[in-house]
């Protein structure tokens, strides 16, 4: 199937990935199924061959992709709303950004590169009070309510980054927040390659 | 505006979505903004008049439309995945479904009719493991994976409802499993003119 659902309207695109995938399960058969829609292919597929270029990527289930994606373009494909990326510099301990504004605790084993990517997704981010603990400090941009969730857009060293915070929470355009994340769902890739950097405590031999 | 992202692909309507929200902040401007997606309507609207057939069915800032719906077509329209719908008879002190695999407590206060509608978004939905505490006992039918929640989508009573679970849950299709709703997200309306039925303590007088 070549994109068959990209015509119609959300709602029906949604009940139509149910149904297909249920019809697909009755007919015991295996079905190539064709999308630029990420949703989709997390949602129907069993295993996703995620291309670029006419080059694969990666090969796996969903959550693999989502979880442990292979580089850089994995990362920045699977997800909604897309993971966001810095590039940031390894100094001491730290991994920042110039001005201070994104600081992160540097991976414990080795790391000979100077410079790295560090992708954060947006549901992995939460507020906090505390500026000590806060790896990311944002000027909100934009607030979209989604019902469950607050999807905030905030700007920090002249580049814009999301974070998907769960609730209904006010705030208004120009103030300054501040954001902690994830210390498990944190990925990072190399500057060059922008192949996975993984920092695995059994790495370290 | 007339629908303007609805030729765009997923990425690209998310970050224009933010682009024209600036664009009018910057501008001072009133856009009247036509669409079809609800998503757009609530992240982009500062108050969203909701149309069927020609008529107002709702007018107010997103939040309102979400977390109160005038009547079952805005409840139905508004959020993402859809509102759950079911039809309950009340009885004694409960509102349930012939099969009683939905059991409601009965609201505090006046109720005359005999039928009502009890909606409750997916995301208001969690689950247990106790069978006395839930109130839906449902069997699943899908599971879509998308990342940082579970959709199932179940069969109760030959009718299907979705959860929207947080988390990276495995579960088969065929499994029956226990859920509970948030009580203070529940809605009802009328039988008859789908109108929302307000059960605030102020009103028993």
């Amino acid at each position: 199937m070549d994109e068959p659902l990209s015509n119609l309207d959300a709602k029906l695109r949604e009940s139509m990935r149910t149904q297909i995938k249920q019809l697909q399960r009755e007919l015991h058969t295996t079905i190539v199924y064709v999308t630029h829609d990420q949703t989709e292919a997390m949602t129907m597929g069993d295993r996703i061959a995620l291309l670029n270029e006419g080059e694969i990527q990666q090969i796996g289930q969903p959550l693999e992709l989502y979880n442990k994606p292979k580089n850089l373009f994995v990362a920045s494909f699977i997800g909604t709303p897309k993971i966001n990326v810095f590039r940031l510099v390894v100094n001491g301990n730290q991994l920042n950004n110039h001005d201070m504004s994104i600081v992160f605790g540097k991976p414990a084993n080795k790391l000979s590169a100077q410079e790295l990517y560090l992708a954060v997704r947006p549901e992995h981010l939460s507020l906090t009070q505390d500026k000590d603990l806060a790896n990311l400090i944002g000027q909100v941009l934009n607030v979209e309510q989604l019902g469950s969730e607050t999807l905030v857009t905030l700007n920090i060293d002249a580049q814009s980054f999301r974070a998907k915070l769960q609730g209904q929470l006010m705030m208004e355009p120009g103030e300054t927040i501040y954001l902690i994340a994830k210390q498990s769902k944190l990925h990072y890739f190399d500057v060059e390659s922008e192949a996975r950097l993984e920092f695995d405590s059994k790495e370290t031999s």
